[in-house]
């Protein structure tokens, strides 16, 4: 083998190079909306991965991932937009093919008028759902452990072995894998916590409108549903935010749960009456919640969630991790690349 | 199918109870000292899981799992015994062939002097492991799922989206899969660890005096440990106590590891030079500790441990779960009957 030389057609470099300006310079070059505050590596990462497409910027950033940036003329241009945009804006927008949110929830846009103008002018919607879902069902289950392992009370307390309040700390931990799980929500973070779940071996069931038929664990939807809060020690809300959704856990199925369940919510605050929950902590009804969302975020100081008993919050930090930027980035140019070549789109909501 | 019957052949039930009576007459009937605290549905457990053998129980029990008993005369009568007996006791007791310890630990007997004593009158002993494995191995995991998901930091604030400290938040959580984990010692609680840790897809590495070539993950020796150590993002201790693992953790070992780099003990405070701890976690050496033990237990008030930068201590109950003792008296029972039949006995370390 040692002799053998690879097979080296001849080429001629510059007609090559001369090819491949005429290829780019015949393309359209689109302009891509950007109101995220991408700095570094994942402004370097967008402009060079769309290369030779070009990036266009608000003239004033959005504050947060989360808040809708505000009308902004440098729309009108453009042929795709990646960030927070303005519904108004996105409709203004006449050249606009496709929106990527950068985030995994799009309220905002997923109402019947929007659906409706997307529908007529045939413009893609997509959200960045395989970002976070990985982090989000990291962070339900360290919710999940920390529960199961009693960490709020054992980190806070150095009590010597035998003694009463060891003995009841001990018998306080409750192996996950005996614990009867339901999830509200079958998306991406679900998929990806039934599989964190999966060596365990609790037995999960998800609650879904309705069926397809595809999922990876049991399937209940509205009829089976009060049974299934009856059943489970841990309930986790992972619905998004729909005029369906709004106060779905209610008090009545706050009641229907089992004695002594937990309550976990990485979907949206606006899904549970938040004023049902303080009751149910209080009564003992539920032994505890463990809430990434709420409504507001955050709190205003004061709020009966931030005293309630065994109340743990988080703000709303589930789908964070390091170089998050970079990951979002990194999924635009996924989609970027589908989209230049006419191919399905992921996480492609519209 | 509806017409047929099952076969039953004619019995005299009497004939057949004389047969079972004098079966249990012909059996030498065992003593099986246990000096638990046994109470409730666990006690009723052993004593009719033994029948017809007889248990029987110190005058003063022990006040923890963890304690030793004190030397009992009603050990110069057993068979077995269950529980936490004394060296000098199971020394002294002719008649003993074999002890299971209710911990997983039994540093005590890890001598040259005991196992001298035990391989010559073929005393077995065994210990708990099974039992404490899937509740120690979920402790270890809570532990690094509330430092990947910064949940110490998070849980204390309720900070607003797009702040400073928000955006701070979000990045340092750190997803479980990118972390490198190296796993001191490679018994029962890392085997269980290493599946609950496969979904994550971490690179994991382990430690082991010595690799038999049959374990799920690479092994590293003493001779490639400062190479792991350096690698690794978590660093998890999982030994025991006896000569060779105390101090195992010294200050030269500390600054072999990655800067950043988060410790992790679930196996005895011993194998830690605790000063050289708590100045790696002054330093910043290590980004944070995690400890379900120490030496003493519990820490004195006042120990530089309970006040150095983002060390989180629980107080020995990685082992814990509820219905604890009733396990332990099943995985006993188990054994046996295993012993009874004179078929190998599980968990035995001598």
């Amino acid at each position: 083998m040692k002799n053998r030389r690879s097979f080296r057609p001849p080429v001629n470099s510059d007609a090559v190079a001369t090819l491949i300006l005429n290829l780019v310079r015949t393309m359209k070059t689109m302009k891509i909306f950007c109101d995220m505050k991408l700095a570094g590596e994942a402004l370097r990462l967008l402009e060079q991965g769309v290369a030779p497409h070009q990036v266009v910027y608000p003239a004033i950033p959005a504050q947060s991932v989360l808040a809708q940036a505000a009308f902004d003329p440098a729309m009108a241009e453009a042929d795709v937009a990646f960030g927070q945009p303005a519904v108004a804006s996105v409709l203004a927008a006449k050249r606009l093919r496709w929106v990527q949110v950068s985030s995994a929830g799009y309220t905002r846009f997923d109402t019947p008028e929007f659906r409706a103008a997307a529908a007529a002018t045939g413009l893609a919607l997509t959200n960045s759902s395989a970002v976070f879902a990985g982090p989000c069902a990291e962070h339900v289950l360290a919710f999940l452990l920390a529960q199961a392992r009693v960490l709020p009370a054992a980190l806070r307390t150095q009590c010597a072995g035998g003694t009463p309040e060891w003995d009841a700390l001990r018998r306080a931990c409750s192996p996950l894998g005996e614990q009867r799980i339901l999830l509200l929500g079958y998306g991406a973070i679900a998929l990806r916590l039934v599989e964190l779940l999966r060596p365990f071996g609790s037995p999960i069931t998800a609650y879904r409108r309705r069926a397809r038929g595809d999922e990876t664990v049991p399937i209940v939807t509205a009829e089976g549903l009060p049974a299934a809060l009856a059943a489970a020690d841990a309930v986790i809300d992972i619905l998004p935010d729909n005029a369906e959704s709004r106060d779905f856990f209610t008090a009545e199925r706050f009641a229907q749960m089992k004695p002594g369940a937990v309550f976990y919510n990485i979907g949206r605050g606006t899904t549970v009456d938040q004023s049902a929950l303080v009751a149910a902590l209080h009564s003992g009804r539920l032994a505890a919640a463990w809430l990434d969302v709420t409504e507001p975020e955050p709190l205003p100081p004061g709020h009966p969630l931030l005293s309630a008993p065994n109340c743990h919050l988080t703000p709303h930090i589930a789908g964070g991790h390091g170089r998050e930027y970079e990951s979002l980035v990194r999924h635009f140019l996924d989609n970027f690349s589908r989209f230049v070549a006419g191919s399905p789109l992921r996480d492609r909501v519209m």
